[in-house]
């Protein structure tokens, strides 16, 4: 790891307790599956294809781990693999990840067993699943509670183990799921990358980049296959970042959809702008399978914050879709492989004559941007300041960055009526330009690049800007990774903003070799099927030979 | 009226302007409407009776003024009535009723007559319809925009004639509704009375009580039969305190279901606690009909902030309905006719057979009560000084009394954050606590009393508490009314609450005499088709030989 990265620091009495918190992690790797010091120390940029050379997992649990969470559901329920051997293979890949890129913060991989066996002795004894996802392994962000396990709101004031599962991982455990490891997320949770008490986590396409953030624990070990569905939570880009980064799919459905009761977080009441949790995976149809069976679940009855939206995925329109292409937001010019997916894509789109491509102008981005900044800490971070300094953590460099002046204030009741009227106005009068456009969804980057460099995800308005509209986004991979000998930048005089200037200095095309590159579609708010039905649409022709 | 009310006033200046508006508005009553002055002088305290016999009104007129909304369109939609005949009839029987209880702010029976003449000539040369409201005339309150016509947010310096509809008029106006009279609320629409530089209202079946607030213009004017249907709004029981006390139907959806977009308010942004827009009318289907047409128009795709709700009022259950009874909070006790009323029902309802009754105990409604007070003026009321100020419009003791400590203050972000995390636990632990009683609805007073004498509503939380938790709520009446014979007040030694002293101490029976009494169903948030359901079981019940 380069010497320039920042590292999670702070006073003596910091230190010793992250030591404590990180030898308990690193105690719960068993012996047998350690990778040997020089598989790490020689190690490629590129450590994808570790898991399946270091010889420390069969050819059965190899092949498990090439599954999707629809597959794994389908043969545990037809019996072809166990629950037991599904957990297996996850968790010793999910090891086996975590030693070359660190995206883990508790690892139990014991209880997860335990749990399966329980379900396969079910099956045996019953013969019928507890649910539909009978024995699925799912991976679960640091902040989302399970009982008896670590958990924390993004420092380390907040660590504690969960004396109860919340509404989420209790759901998903009644519909069978199998939980055995908990992944990393960044200080504070608010950046675009991944770096915490816990350490750093790297992008598994080439570390010398960032997973994105915040649920970057997840889209690395994802991208491992160390498992193949998780829970991340979004506020500004914080699925879909790292989904983007990874290579993987995430969504982020409208707010107030899916239950985030009992997540840890350290602001609650502040709810100028909403969080929204989703499912991170290695197939469109998993993030179906996902929000579907929660959602048939009717958590709406239990967390009464939620919206109790109709899960009706369409399999058909009554006319061709409309679809917007949005190659820029008008202020950041994303980065030359970004550039040419998305031509690709939309010259592909256009062809196939199956769905009707528009040109989409973003309204006002640059605005939606600077509003939804001020919104993130009202109070201007002074909460963040409190929480660092009764354990003596330091504040990291883009922690700092996103709490600070101009775009964050200490606000009285007057100014931040003043703000959300600003948010409001902004969201009617984005909806208005929307339904001028006719769009049904518009295809956009889900970030000025594909994973920038460790320390620099700055940029957040590529994602951000559809959480201030609560407009549902998924990403999905392109199939395109970052090829320095085509993704050559063109020279430019005119920039379009500072921020454009800067994401073009960020850009080192044989640096950033083989990030995956990827797309990001949204909807109109609570449009979340007909995302989910446009997805599979625009993805079917992509993949068209 | 009694010499001790309070009058809007203020300064020179406020009175001239005031003078000005009033002025505007009582030219708007023609000569030949205009009620003699003996007959407004000897009238009696229930002027309920005086449109029909006051002369002014043809056979016709007044047969067309008995009917409900789902009536008239059936009836003009037969061709049995037309729509001027329709507005004609609701338009001269509104300036009656203005006449002797100060409902109106703004009159334009002319634009309506104009408008129902369009109407049915279109019907007449195309042979259906323009919607399922054609030719329904639709009372507006005051803060709710008509196109060229007066508006204000409940100050003198909010008045303005509005440069369009709103989207809930414009919604209305498309399904075919006539509008022909706005209808008065008080200053800040935040009194459960209704008091404003238009004068006061008084309450028909007993003008020395006050119809309720703040959509009191609506509530008068319906149960003077002036109109069938109006749009209230109700943010701590605005729609429905004034249907209460004006014995009519009013129902406050979930927050978020119908369109307030355009709506004017003075405290934008300020979305700690949320309002809602419903109808008040003279029949429960009239509820049902006046939100099943606005939702089919889509108003989401407009108005992004809206939740797409399904309209789909079920017509019979699996199970029985179970019906929680609430006699009283545990804060205040209410006046006799009230609990008679409830007592009544609650035998009736079990006796039948059809319902599942069972008690329903208030959870924490006190502490519900503080939080949702101090959340309604987050700035601890200056916004509301500097309105006033701004033309020397004197505060009105029921505006002093809402925006005092210690129920607001003025917030910085950080107590912000606390007072809405204490919200949003309230909600938690209310939902935990409602789903343990296991009830579908819970029946309830709408008010802890019958209509009370003015200037003295100063309990709102039995209408408010819903509010907080967003519960969705129908008024609709007891069929009883006040009467001193029977409604004799029990002598207490021991009380609940200083409040409910002196509420206790406001009880008057003979003075009160004729209030109508009227009851208040609730439902779990987003149950509003089920709340509607219930409603019309219940009904049923009650209304049962």
């Amino acid at each position: 790891m380069s010497v320039n990265l920042v590292e999670a620091t702070g006073s003596p009495v910091y230190m010793e307790q992250v030591h404590a918190i990180k030898q308990r992690r690193d105690s719960q790797i068993p012996a047998s599956l350690r990778l040997p010091k020089e598989v790490i120390d020689s190690a490629p940029l590129d450590v994808t294809s570790i898991p399946a050379s270091c010889g420390l997992l069969t050819d059965k649990e190899l092949a498990i781990t090439e599954l999707d969470a629809t597959s794994i559901c389908q043969k545990i329920a037809a019996r072809e693999i166990t629950a037991v051997e599904t957990v297996t293979a996850f968790g010793k890949r999910a090891i086996i990840a975590h030693q070359l890129v660190n995206c883990l913060t508790d690892i139990f991989l014991d209880e997860g067993i335990s749990r399966a066996k329980e379900l396969d002795e079910y099956y045996e004894r019953e013969g019928k699943v507890v649910g539909p996802l009978h024995g699925l392994p799912i991976s679960i962000k640091d902040h989302v509670p399970l009982k008896g396990r670590w958990a924390s709101a993004g420092f380390l004031a907040t660590v504690e183990v969960s004396q109860d599962d919340c509404l989420m991982t209790s759901t998903l455990r009644n519909l069978g799921a199998v939980f055995y490891v908990k992944t990393n997320q960044p200080q504070s949770i608010m950046h675009l990358e991944t770096n915490s008490m816990y350490g750093r986590t790297l992008n598994p396409w080439n570390t010398s980049l960032t997973p994105g953030g915040s649920s970057g624990g997840e889209g690395a070990l994802i991208a491992m296959k160390g498992s193949c569905i998780g829970v991340g939570t979004d506020i500004g880009g914080s699925i879909r970042g790292p989904a983007a980064n990874s290579g993987i799919y995430g969504m982020r459905p409208s707010s107030k959809t899916l239950p985030m009761k009992g997540y840890l977080a350290f602001q609650f009441g502040a709810d100028g702008v909403l969080p929204s949790t989703g499912p991170m995976c290695r197939s469109a149809r998993d993030i179906d399978l996902f929000i579907r069976n929660v959602l048939a679940s009717k958590p709406s009855l239990i967390d009464v914050s939620l919206v109790p939206v109709v899960w009706d995925v369409p399999t058909s329109f009554e006319k061709k879709l409309r679809v917007g292409i949005m190659e820029h937001d008008s202020v950041v010019l994303p980065h030359p492989p970004i550039l040419r997916a998305l031509a690709a894509a939309k010259a592909k789109l256009a062809a196939s004559g199956l769905v009707e491509v528009v040109n989409y102008k973003p309204f006002r981005h640059d605005l939606g941007y600077d509003i939804i900044r001020e919104l993130y800490f009202e109070d201007g971070g002074k909460i963040v300041r409190d929480l660092l300094s009764q354990t003596g953590e330091r504040m990291l460099p883009l922690t700092e960055w996103v709490i600070s002046p101009p775009y964050t204030k200490d606000h009285d009741a007057t100014s931040l009526r003043a703000l959300r009227t600003q948010r409001d106005e902004y969201r009617d009068a984005y909806s208005d330009y929307w339904n001028q456009t006719g769009c049904d969804v518009v295809l956009c980057p889900p970030f000025p690049g594909t994973a920038n460099p460790h320390d620099t995800a700055k940029y957040w308005s590529y994602t951000a800007i559809w959480n201030i509209l609560d407009y549902p986004g998924i990403v999905f991979p392109s199939g395109a990774r970052l090829n320095p000998s085509v993704d050559v930048l063109e020279s430019r005089t005119h920039f379009l903003s500072d921020a454009d200037k800067l994401n073009e200095e960020l850009y080192h095309a044989t640096k950033m070799v083989g990030a995956p590159v990827s797309f990001q579609l949204v909807a109109r708010r609570f449009n979340d099927c007909l995302l989910v039905a446009a997805q599979k649409v625009i993805e079917d022709i992509l993949k068209a030979e």
